[in-house]
């Protein structure tokens, strides 16, 4: 078995969650267990080990789950993006559009200096919404992109579409 | 200078946020800070070195953003405790009060098994309301609760008070 065989096989399926019809990739299962918790940080640390990265972003809040100890491993900072009025300094924000409505996400103004370099990580890459709302924050700060990971990506939604100039864009399970 | 006190330089504190009369202790400026962020991670770490620990159950969200390294570098698993609706599988709930009204956590109930060792992660204790309602819900999936650790305690707020046979009660930063 390949490494992303290994995790696969710690990921469990969740019928008609959060919606009928929606078949839930629940990443619990994989990260409360010891041996695959690791296996999932190094080998994403390990896509990105040509980049020179400043800052890891996480997307609130499963990327946070998996962002952080990426930093810890790396060796960079960690900024959290953020669900509106979470934050407590000054933000800017972006909004994106939803099945219905939209909602928004949020990050510190003062996150980065101009020309750091910053890798995106969130848990899933559905249809992209929220990574291209965050790849619009990350650059409206001045900082640059260097590149997006994702634990799952869910490639007939075509998230992967919607992020251009984005960097090196990396996901370790496909469904 | 000590850790603790380079730790404490690097969070920002922000007036009447998220409302009128609080001072927010913004944990933010110290994690996007490389050489802060393993400190925390490393002291927290080090504080629990004795216990034998299966599980660190971090608390939604910023209990992911310690919890998370802990967990990868302490080679034990990962579990969330999280809000209503969040977890996709068989949950327990436990209801806490808030100063109006009251909030309500959850966890998966296959999340641990009989005896297994926790310790629960978060970044703030409080008034302990959260911390208390996390430790109830650890105790009923019938694991044993073998310690919390905190990176900021408010000792004015005296949630320590209710956080009685939880193991190991630790705070990294004391305000």
């Amino acid at each position: 078995m390949t490494i992303e065989e290994i995790v696969k096989s710690k990921i469990r399926t969740i019928e008609n969650f959060p919606k009928e019809g929606i078949l839930f990739r629940d990443i619990t299962t994989a990260i409360k267990d010891k041996e695959t918790l690791p296996l999932i940080i190094d080998y994403l640390c390990d896509q990105f080990k040509g980049l020179k990265i400043d800052y890891i972003a996480g997307i609130e809040s499963r990327g946070f789950i998996f962002g952080m100890p990426m930093a810890y491993k790396l060796g960079c900072g960690f900024v959290p993006v953020r669900k509106p009025n979470k934050l407590p300094a000054e933000t800017i924000a972006q909004e994106y559009k939803l099945e219905y409505g939209t909602d928004k996400i949020e990050i510190h103004k003062d996150a980065f200096g101009v020309g750091d370099n910053v890798l995106i990580v969130d848990d899933l890459l559905a249809t992209g919404g929220t990574a291209e709302a965050a790849a619009k924050l990350v650059k409206k700060t001045g900082a640059n992109l260097v590149g997006m990971g994702f634990l799952i990506e869910l490639q007939a939604l075509k998230g992967r579409d919607k992020l251009n100039n984005c960097g090196e864009i990396i996901s370790m399970l496909k469904y």
